[in-house]
Order: C-alpha cells, then structure tokens, then sequence
C-alpha cells in the first residue's frame, strides 16, 4: 500500500510538472501541456561574496539587513510564483572585481535556478570576467558545466567565432500534438562581449560579424525546417534574442513609443555593428532582451521587432533607491487546433515583476502575435533617384 | 638592322611601360619602378547604346552633340594624362534598363581600359543589372571574362557569401625591393547590393555579415603575412575599399571636415549594417571609395578611415549641367629604404580631374602617412559605468 501511494504521488507530481514547465523525457525544450512555455529573465545579477557582499542603492532604513542574499531571495520568489519553463540570466550574472572567487560567487548566484530543476542558460556581461581568476572564455565555460543548465559555449560546426557563449536553443510544440518534433520557438544567445579592443572606437563591445554570420545561418535553416514536412508552414517560427549590451537601436525610443521607463543614457557599444539590421534582415526575432542598463526597463518596438530591457535584478549593482529591482518574464501562447489539440505559437506577451511585498506585475503588452507582419513601403523611383518616403529617425 | 631596332624599341617601351605602370612579367599588380601606384577610380558611367545614347544635365550647348561616347572620350583622355596602374569602376558601369544589349554596353564600356591594356576591376552599382538579359551574376559573370580585367565573381574558399563581385587584389612591392613577395597595398572589392529585399526596410542594399565576415578573415590573413618573415612589419599594409553604395557614416560630415562638395543627400542604405565598424575593427582598410550619389565628390576622415566619393563620371546619368563630370585618382607611393631602394608604402594621396579642357585638378589631399596612428580614448570607469568621454554624433 505504501509503495502504490508513493507511485501515485510520483505519477501525480511527474504528471503536474509536466503541464507547468517541461516534459524532459526526451531532453527537449518543449511546450507544456498548457500551451505555454514561459521564461523568466534576470538581468545584472552582480553577485559577489553572497552576505558579506554589501547592497547598493537601497533605502537607508533597508540597507543594514541588504547582502547578495537579497538578490537570490528575489529569484526564490519569483520562481515560486511564475513557476517559468526556463530561466535565462543576460549578463553580469556575478561582478567579477568583487568576487573572492568566482566559481564560487557563480555556485551562489546560479543556486535557486539549479535548485528548482528548471533548465537555464546563461550569456556573459562585461563584468563576468573581472576577476583575477576567470577570464570570458573560463566563465563560460564553467557555467556550461553546471547543474539544470542548457548554455553551450559556442556552436561546434562553426570554425571561427568572436566571444563566448553563442548558441541557440528550439523549443518544441506540445507532447502529442502536430509539432511535437518541430522547433516552435526559437532562443538565440550571444556574447555581446564586454569592451571595445580597439583604440578608435572607445566603449562597450559589439556583437560580430562572425557571429552575426552564424545567427544568420543558423536562423536560415531553423526556418527550412520550419516550413518543410511534417505540418509545413509559411512564415517562420519566431525567435527571441539574449544578450547582454543593448543594441545602439535602443535610443531610437522615447517614452511616446515604449511600454516602461527610460532613466538613464542608452549604454550601447559607440558604434553600430549591424545585428539590428542582421536581425530585421532574417525575419523570425521577434524580440530582443538585454539587460546593463539598469535604470532602464522600457520594451519598444522598431520595424517589427521588439527591444525590450529588463530593468536591474540585483542589488549589488547601481540602482535607484525605492525604484523596486526587478525582472521581465516572456510568454509565449500556442494556438488551438480546430480538433482542440496544440498549434503553433499565437502569441507571445511580456510583464515585469517588481521585487516588492506583493512582487507587483507591471507593464504587460503583446510583443507578437501570428500573421502579423511588417509595413511594406514602396518606393517611388524616377531617372535620377528613388525616393523611398519619409524614412524613420534609425536612417544612420 | 632593321630587325635590331625593332628590339631595341621594343625593350624601351616594355622597361618604360614597367616603369610607369605594371611589371606584369609575373602577373602580379605591382608598384612601379617610379615608387609608385595610380588607381584611376571612375564612377557611374550609366552606359547604355553608345552614341544614340543622349546625354543627361549638360548646359543646353552641349546637349546637341552629347552621348555615352563623351563619357568613352573622358576615360580616354584621363589614361593618357594620367597613366594609371590601374582602373577600378565601381559600379553602375551599365544603364541596364536603357542598354539593348548589356553585353554590348559593357564592351564599349570598358573599351578604353581594355585597350589600354590597363589592369582594371570592377564592381556592380544598383543599375547594372536592369536590363532583362542579365541579371547580376550574370554581369560580373560576364566582366570577368573580358581582357585585362583583374575583377572576380567572388571567393571560391569561401561556402557562401551575398552578392556578385567580393574579392581582393594585393599590390606587390618594387621590383628588385624586398618587398617584390609581399602585398604592401590590399585592395578590396565588394557588392554593396542593388536594393533591400526586406519589405520592412526601404532603400538600397547593403554589405551583409557573410560578405563582412569574409572581409575580415581576407584582411587579418594579409596582416599575418605582412607581418612574418621576410622583411616582418609591425603594422598591416594599408587597404583600400571600393564599392558603389555609400555607408550611412558617409552622413557624417559637412563642408568643416571634408575636402569636396555635398550637393545631395548620403543615398546609403536606410539602415546601418556595420561594415565601417568592422573597418575600424579591422584596421588595416585607410580608405573606402564609392560612388552612386553623382554629385557629392567629397572626401573626410572618419576614425582614421578617409571616407571618399569620386563624382559622377558619366554622361548619361543625372549630374548638374555646368558643373563637369569627375573622377578620382588615387596614388600610393613607397618609401626609400637606406640603400636607396623601394620599401613600403610611406603615403596615399588623392585628388580629382574634371572633364574640362584642361581636366584640371582638384581638391589634392594626403589620405594615409605611414606612422599616423589612431586617436587613444582612455575610459573613466567609476562602479556604476564607464565615462567614455564626448562621443562623437556617429555614436548610432
């Protein structure tokens, strides 16, 4: 009798867990028997030395009891109450200067997402690497050695590569429906690096050419398989990206087109390396999430993809006393079969948490949603020149 | 005797063409024995059926007895007067949609160069391919074959790369010199493209991440070589770029930071694809050469890197009547080593002529000096962000 209860709790629980997050039966990224698939993003982390690590940027009266811990509390919370399928961390996951030892700060930064079993991946900040210890490369790739964790350090059939952590990961249709060998949803995460090398250009780091090329191809033949047998489709599976560095697209915005706050300067890279256009270009990213920044958490749209920050996470980084740290969670919805079973995904929604009493949701928009597609202009050309109309403000 | 003055004539005018252009004993570009290497840039020429061809935007005297042949007659006059090394078009050499037969019109097009037997290159503008006998492949399919030409479909080491007419040509030192093995000038060549393909993004094309990617390994495998033995060198010989579209950076100056006109507006791409980025990143490219907006002819410098127009060339193609047609030259010139002999590059100088009666010269400038290095930034970095001082407007 005991055995058969404890069958049935097993069965219950493997059952439940399946329809909140993953089937890992088969290793495979998929939509849960909701129709969900849910990811939680935490952004500039900064973790340290854990409780001997000081807070920054808090209320006086909160900063006495404020430690690293308050920073791994947050997760806890926030995955109790979002139970995410996955969990991505864009950066500045530990602030290498101040850490003792990085590996260690890693264990501790990591430890509620591989302690709740759900799988993440991680991409590096600028500040992953400060320590005397690790370099980018020795960051990466112990982070791809942890428990629960998708990351890979970079493609394997690519021969040359800038950065570390460039990988992609598909998330496949629901068990028993049409898609449940099709890729649906497709992660893209790359290593915006950290500063520039070069004396000309002063600043933050870029993404590359080499790795735009292998986003490009890699994006390519996601979407030849995507709309090859079985269940063929017409448009692409949309794609969501992960870095750490905005995109210098990102100061194209003002409050009139965001949903969020804009509270400092758009800390990009000094000049443009293209991945917006690289991006515009493939067609399936239907949003960007980056995070550095950390007054910033506004998420807009630019010609049909979405650039969204996450606002800062931890609370050993700079902030804004009584401005709630905080974190962004993606949704994405798939649609119903006319027999009632699971499609491909409808839509895909955004919201942010606050870490408050009552981790407060805020600034919910739909970021995509299926057959929704992009202005078409066309132009007007004479002998001399086409006139293209009145081209947006991102011309240069 | 007769046939001893034969040879005797012919050896002159063999060591005389040697020193005035290309030893081309070993099919390789190389400096002079002057010290010296001349590229005549000539931008588009927009021909179409020869003489029935009319002119565009000549002072109403001149349009009588004006076609395609005065823009023949411009080419002609410019080799005789200036005696290049070598001539690059960079694009919109044909007027596809007004050419009967494009094959046609690229034979008497390049006529002047192939008869001058001239090493010459050419890369495709947005026009070349509008005929409905040729399409782009087919044009720079169609260039390779001719005579003299040094032009390329694109890299065959490289799987696959966008566009119709990528490659690179290296300019061996002096004859007799150390350098008579090395490449100590690199020129490139690429497909800036026609016009977008992405409904979301109006305008021209522009130069894609696989076309950068290639750039970039081409230039740091000639940096490699130019820095092993023998005669190793500590900085990369200097490059030059031709295509036809402007960069958006090209927005970047006025009449204070130029040399040269601007009578229109920069017809770059409507969006930034980061080729000037991976330039700088690059380091070794001095100065990029394009053509397509016929009535800007300056020339500025944008973090180390001359960014440069040549004017229109052509007579059938929008200009300003009274104001001449133009074109650009370009001259590298060695250095002298102790023993008195050539070494590497020491300076690149450019200028322009007009199609007037004097084809007089203008606006003369030095590009590039050996030696001339880069403007350092240091950042100031407090623990909240780097301070990367006063960026200048082409931040984004």
């Amino acid at each position: 009798m005991g055995l058969k209860l404890e069958l049935l709790l097993f069965v219950i629980l493997f059952v439940s867990s399946c329809e909140l997050r993953i089937c890992s039966g088969d290793g495979k990224l998929r939509f849960g028997k909701n129709g969900e698939f849910k990811i939680l993003q935490v952004a500039d982390m900064h973790f340290a030395d854990g409780k001997k690590t000081p807070c920054q940027d808090v209320l006086p009266e909160q900063m006495k009891a404020c430690s690293d811990l308050n920073t791994t509390a947050f997760i806890r919370r926030m995955i109790r109450a979002e139970k995410p399928d996955f969990i991505v961390f864009t950066g500045d996951n530990i602030y290498g200067s101040d850490a003792t030892n990085p590996a260690a700060s890693m264990n501790a930064a990591f430890a509620p997402a591989i302690s709740s079993k759900i799988p993440w991946a991680a991409v590096l900040g600028n500040h992953d690497q400060e320590s005397t210890l690790l370099n980018r490369e020795g960051v990466m790739k112990y982070i791809t050695g942890m428990n629960h964790t998708v990351s890979k350090l970079n493609p394997t059939r690519f021969h040359t590569i800038d950065g570390y952590g460039n990988y992609n990961l598909e998330v496949h249709g629901s068990e028993g429906s049409r898609f449940v060998n099709k890729s649906v949803l497709n992660l893209y995460f790359l290593d915006s690096g950290d500063y520039s090398t070069v004396p000309d250009i002063p600043g933050y780091g870029w993404i590359k050419p080499s790795q735009q090329y292998w986003f490009q191809q890699t994006s390519a033949k996601l979407q030849k398989a995507y709309k090859a047998k079985p269940v063929p489709q017409k448009n692409p599976a949309p794609g969501l990206a992960y870095f750490h560095i905005p995109l210098p697209e990102y100061a194209n915005f003002d409050s009139s087109n965001f949903t969020g706050v804009r509270q400092e300067g758009i800390s990009s890279a000094s000049i443009n390396s293209g991945f917006f256009t690289t991006l515009v270009e493939a067609g399936d990213v239907k949003a960007v999430f980056t995070g550095h920044d950390h007054l910033n958490d506004f998420c807009g749209e630019l010609t049909g993809i979405h650039l969204c920050y996450a606002g800062g996470f931890g609370y050993h980084a700079y902030g804004l006393a009584g401005w709630s740290r905080r974190t962004r969670v993606v949704v994405a919805s798939l649609e119903k079969t006319p027999k009632g079973g699971w499609g491909a995904v409808k839509s895909i929604k955004t919201w942010k948490r606050l870490d408050d009493r009552h981790l407060t949701t805020i600034d919910s928009q739909v970021i995509w949603k299926k057959g929704s597609s992009g202005k078409i202009s066309f132009p007007f050309c004479s002998r001399r020149k086409c006139n293209w109309g009145c081209l947006k403000v991102w011309v240069r």
